[in-house]
């Protein structure tokens, strides 16, 4: 049996499994602030490579980067009201400027405090949307098309790294726009972009889909989502894109001079992705042996481990493994340089290469004085890290032939771990469940990986819709979205019996 | 006499120009939200450029990124006395972390109220030393070398769009070490890097060189900066490196194993840049027809305005300008590709130019059905905008030749706007002053610009530095930074007739 390197598989204990990939690859810890973490430099690194791939296609459809402030204002709350409600719950207040000691301790001085008190931006809706309101006057000035990569803050009760911190990383797309047709062409561009971002650079396949009503952002006429599946089959929401209408604008006051010279409401549209993304690739992509990170996204896409010996052997070692470096960073893999490191730290070099294996390093490059006298490099690829009798599959390749196939191995790494995951999340969606007894029968507590299911059902709402939230929630289950391309919807709603009108996928869910 | 684009000058009214430049070129606006500004596409852009390039020189020092928790507990403040005492005034203090509808207005929850208040970070010595205690247990985890790109607030009473604002962006470093020498050459290391990145990138002159005492980092035993000199002789300072010796690591508890086995103190230093710079650069580099952006930080590096009259030659025209376009993003200046822009908005050509320039794009192309019939394009170079006679100088040129010097082009216009600002400064810093009631005359009412002042002094400390301070006050004076490239002092102190022991910079200061 493979002794494998994390002191806990997914099978044990999935959440357990979880938290030792963060802790054993160095990618997060708790920060002692309660809900906040604090991201390592290789899991920082990660998210590094995330937003230049995804900050390179939100330029290349059109928007720039702002930025907008940390605080906003109770008053901007207060004025579109099912906003308010599905945030007011969960915000961080400042109420003070200033500190005075007291007694040896700090505290916030009485005398500072702020007449109106500060939210620190769950969402920057709000204040974004006033500054539409005094940039747009007329048709000319449409569309605006925005995006701030922001730290936001929503309190949250119970937290898990990446997934659910009280504060963390995202970019928030903001746009506007004179006609609904636009507005509604720009939140499904902007969901294409996060699908295609997530399959061809995280590796990570998704259902592109419109959210059901009661899982819409608060605000919006329209939420779509990406949702992703975890190796314990529950899904996670990895990006949002939302059609507001006209409800923040008319809330805003932005407002436009249309060609025949009348004012109009604006349509805007808001999208995000943050730093859960970065769960979603932990919970696609981990093994029992740590963290394997897509090539595109992987700070360092190859690490070159020198086997030294204390001895004098160990220049020569060193010399030709920064020659090797130099190659490979000048090659190009997915249109960028190769990110070659050489390890030097000042540790065995057994250590060195399991620490890489936890990190995910795509490929692990092992040089001892025999490779060098035979011109030989010793590879590891971390997507197929053992053989089939269990042994650590290191292949000694000659040197040259390693660094002229490097960029075709690391486009297979990336390949292998996306069809990976493709095959899995393929092969546990069951399209045949056409009763709710079924349903119970699919999720009971046997089922140690039951995945999702895609049902018909009639689009419900108001209390027919709360009574199927009840059912769903009863066993802990969650409409996630109605896929974008799933087949038309036919015979009866599993829910109510009435006509079916659409398919949607229900699941367990982060 | 020239008909400037901005509606004041800066001899007419400094302040008002700088505000002028800032909204005419769409860089940053008032947001609505007490101290906080909204940063617009044009100056988010400049702040791309900046921490990209800037960035690369962090990486290429060694050092990695992280995210460390936006809020600070209260009690990490209180372990660090002289910091706490920097920084306690004025900072922003979350006390709740829920809201509720009380009279149809949102007020805090009393509920809801945290048991220990939260600081929103002003700088992050003390959450990151939290983690240094956790990461760094023997001489072998050192020296530990990181940077976090973050927001931070300090609440400020008069604020200054980029120079001053309660929030702000910035990058800081942090860095922990096994002696007392290489915390100083990390120190000394990062005041270079800022150095000459101000100089290369920025194009701006600066003097580095070590504050005085009082003018030292909340904690640090020795604060290094560079400081420019803005068109009105006042100098900014545009980046800080601290050697903050134990003070940090015996408040926070870092210690580690040295290779005799005893325990030890780190040795901690910080630095930090931010969107002041932004504000030092235009001050430096604008003029009475607004910003001047050097090219290696500008957004866009050449802008395309198309001259077109909504007839059939229209498509000929916005053709050419396409292939314009294509040829220089193929070009390559500074190692980066060309970022050429293709101004296709529905507004007048002579409006866009205008916009451009007051924007600061470095070189500006007009295109019309006469230059594409000529095979040619009309170039305006944004660093010298005027013939000698006044006119604007668009300099008609074979669009070949132009292509093919764009990337020189390029070049010339970032060292001229260097050479421009470096001999104003190296003008107007006066050495030969003995006495302190030349100081006096020097800075007099009706002295215009004044500029700098270098001068012996003895380096006072105590009482008698705090009585130089209010001297200097005084006069609206500040004591900058003892140059690291002065001559030797000789002479007596100009403040206390004392043997002078080095030269120090004093001038008026943003």
């Amino acid at each position: 049996m493979i002794k494998h390197a994390l002191p806990v598989t997914r099978q044990a204990d999935f959440a357990a499994w979880y938290q030792a990939v963060i802790s054993e690859g160095d990618l997060a810890e708790e920060s002692g602030v309660r809900g906040c973490m604090v991201i390592r430099p290789w899991g920082y690194g990660i998210w590094e490579r995330i937003q230049r791939l995804l900050d390179d296609r939100i330029k290349a459809t059109g928007h720039e980067n702002c930025y907008f402030p940390l605080f906003i204002p109770l008053s901007y709350f207060e004025k579109e009201a099912e906003h308010v409600d599905g945030f007011a719950k969960e915000m961080a207040v400042v109420t003070h400027h200033r500190l005075i000691q007291q007694d040896g301790r700090l505290v916030p001085d009485p005398a500072a405090k702020l007449e109106e008190p500060l939210v620190v931006r769950p969402t920057s809706e709000t204040v974004i949307g006033a500054a539409f309101s005094r940039w747009i006057q007329s048709w000319r000035d449409l569309p605006v098309l925005i995006n701030q990569w922001a730290n936001v803050v929503r309190w949250e009760m119970r937290t898990r790294m990446f997934l659910r911190t009280s504060e963390f990383l995202w970019q928030e797309g903001h746009t506007a726009h004179a006609s609904e047709a636009e507005a509604r062409e720009e939140t499904m561009k902007m969901l294409e972009v996060y699908r295609s971002f997530a399959e061809e650079c995280v590796a990570l396949p998704v259902v592109a889909g419109e959210k059901p009503e009661h899982e819409r952002f608060p605000g919006a006429v329209a939420t779509y989502s990406i949702e992703a599946m975890m190796q314990d089959g529950k899904a996670l929401q990895a990006g949002t894109s939302h059609f507001l209408g006209t409800n923040f604008s008319a809330a805003q006051n932005i407002r436009f001079q249309n060609a025949e010279g009348q004012l109009e409401l604006a349509q805007t549209t808001s999208w995000g992705m943050s730093t859960r993304m970065i769960g979603g690739l932990i919970m696609v992509h981990g093994d029992d042996d740590g963290l394997r990170v897509p090539p595109r996204v992987a700070p360092w896409q190859v690490v070159i481990v020198p086997m030294l010996r204390d001895g004098p052997e160990d220049e020569a070692v060193l010399a030709y493994c920064r020659e090797l470096q130099a190659e490979l960073a000048a090659l190009s893999a997915f249109g960028e340089p190769v990110r070659a490191l050489l390890d030097q730290r000042p540790a065995k070099a057994a250590v060195k290469r399991w620490g890489w294996v936890k990190k995910g390093a795509p490929v692990i490059v092992e040089v001892g004085g025999r490779d060098v006298a035979g011109g030989n490099v010793s590879v590891v690829r971390r997507d197929r890290l053992y053989r089939d009798d269990g042994k650590l599959d290191s292949a000694i390749l000659a040197r040259g032939d390693f660094v002229g196939g490097a960029a075709a191995m690391l486009a297979d790494v990336q390949q292998s771990l996306h069809s990976q995951a493709r095959a899995r999340m393929d092969a546990n969606i069951r399209r045949d469940v056409t009763d709710f007894t079924a349903i119970e029968a699919h999720f009971a507590e046997g089922n140690r990986y039951p995945g999702w299911v895609e049902v018909s059902w009639c689009r419900p709402t108001g209390a027919e819709l709360d009574q199927v939230v009840e059912r769903l929630k009863a066993l802990k289950l969650t409409a996630r979205n109605v896929p974008s391309d799933a087949e038309p919807a036919s015979g009866t709603c599993i829910f109510t019996g009435e006509p079916a009108v659409e398919r949607i996928l229900i699941a367990r869910a982060y």
